[in-house]
């Protein structure tokens, strides 16, 4: 069996594409009742930039809401928040004991705020940058290695935070001549899809091109109907290729349904009738989800018992963990 | 009444410069009763450079024995380890999330060993530098921010540390717009000796001149009566000024213990003589911190029931603490 962890730093509003691109992919691993199953909400991540209350704390539940109602089964898949799992942040500190500082000067986050600065003009290289951001890798190395984790489903740009926390653990081992942490490993999930958003260019909220995933379905119809399209007329045939309505929907239909719609491209549809289309299938999939979203988020008591339930289980894991990494040290004996 | 707080690094055989200089002014300031008294063994800052479990565990003990050895009075000082205190650790990210990491960059410590770097001809700056060791400062405000402490007594080098956490707690209560952290205030003793070792240098173990304050009374004897001395014959008058055995003497003795050991330099003593009277004064105030220390290392059970009680009363405030920032920073509501 092996220990599957997947960690959501949130980030406010989701989209379709996160959805497709992200949640879809990393919720059939969740689900997979061969794994043992950790999904957490890396609250403590976001207090690097978020330093508004309600804000902060509005957007765990969100995340958490959010996956619960895209399907993850909270009675396999144990879903905790990082805040409260106290383990993660002392393991973090004997980490950062064995973690020379050069591994934190080349993690790609921190390089691109040095560029920024650079491109600024900036007198101070470190402008911007905190000592949360700087050692940002160090406490995701200890959300990893808390858990025993065996596989931690990435993006690309993540791959070099799986690296740092499996070169952290070597050198504690190789320190304490014992397989005292568990070596990780990530992996790039193939069907990670890249999502156009309303203007072609990837789905971004920094595009400000984004289909909502729980706006009301009157508006997700009217976002749908404004897609920009061109003036072929109804009766001419329509290439998929370079659609995007046709690229959301075959995300989100089911194969016949999208055998049935290439047709009515190459028979001549009008981008009307497509876009309804489009929105159809995307109500289709949206609709439950929405319910159960708006539902948790009304009455935050429920997402409250299941986090807490979640807590629980993941602190049996990781202070089993921590034990046996303060024994090795001689923190404990 | 006003909180002190007094951390301990352990590093080894404490020695007499260690009690004089630090030990007994701090146990002064601990034991007196109008204050709220903390005292803490920084087991997880040793973790920076003692990477053997062995001896960092006993480091631990050693560090609790000889304070309790020379006086703390556990009964009213609350003893614990830093290590039992996970709540620390938790405020260290949060604290981080608000250090500019030029704070960092420019701790004395970390300054220094970019100095010998540089002067060792190292291609990387950074070599022999750990995200620990650099971090260290935003941990030490934890440290001292956990517990509303109001005053922390440091030796000067470490005025920074004070300063660094004065800044971060300083930048979270401005964000929050409320007084979260309470701004602590360093301060250095001014009774705080330097005492010469046995070659007439600060007394330091660097330097391998130390007089170890739990050696064997035998063992005592023998590196006192080896102090070496000018050749004087005994009858002629002695100065005090430049006499190590005379300034060791007058740190222990009483004051009219002092006044005749004067006269009798003034009126011709023989080294012999001198060297005695020191071992005997030496022997009277080291005879039963000795005791209790052997009889502490030889049954750790005791001082583990008096850390675990310690850990208890610590963890109550430092709860609290915590509490409130977890609060005001939105991860707790």
């Amino acid at each position: 069996m092996k220990t599957i962890l997947t960690g959501v730093k949130p980030t406010g509003e989701v989209h379709i594409g996160n959805y497709i691109g992200a949640i879809r992919p990393a919720l059939e691993l969740a689900n997979d009742k061969a794994n043992r199953s950790l999904f957490f909400v890396a609250d403590y991540h976001a207090l690097t930039t978020v330093h508004e209350a309600k804000k902060l704390n509005q957007m765990v539940y969100d995340v958490a809401a959010t996956w619960i109602a895209f399907g993850l089964d909270t009675k396999h898949t144990i879903l905790y928040r990082q805040s409260d799992v106290p383990e993660i942040f002392e393991l973090a500190w004997i980490l950062a004991c064995f973690s020379p500082k050069g591994l934190m000067n080349r993690a790609h986050a921190y390089k691109a705020i040095l560029q920024q600065n650079q491109e600024r003009g900036e007198q101070d290289v470190d402008s911007n940058v905190t000592a949360g951001i700087y050692t940002y890798p160090i406490l995701m190395a200890s959300d990893i290695l808390s858990f025993d984790s065996d596989m931690v489903p990435v993006g690309e740009d993540q791959m070099q935070h799986i690296e740092i926390a499996r070169d952290i653990a070597q050198k504690i081992n190789h320190n304490y001549k014992k397989a005292i942490l568990k070596i990780p490993t990530g992996f790039v999930q193939k069907n990670a899809a890249v999502i156009p958003g309303l203007d072609g260019r990837k789905m971004s909220k920094s595009y400000d091109n984004t289909i909502p995933a729980f706006c009301d379905t009157n508006k997700l119809k009217k976002i749908v109907m404004k897609i920009k399209t061109d003036s072929l007329p109804p009766e001419a045939p329509k290439n998929t290729e370079d659609s995007l309505i046709f690229t959301l929907y075959q995300h989100f239909a089911k194969p016949e349904q999208i055998e049935i719609f290439k047709k009515r491209y190459a028979s001549g549809i009008g981008w009307g009738e497509a876009k309804l289309a489009l929105y159809e299938v995307l109500e289709e999939n949206l609709k439950t989800p929405r319910e159960t979203y708006n539902l948790l988020m009304s009455d935050q008591s429920k997402l409250d018992a299941i986090l807490a339930d979640g807590a629980k289980r993941a602190r049996t894991i990781a202070q089993e963990v921590l034990k046996r990494v303060r024994m090795a040290t001689g923190i404990e004996r």
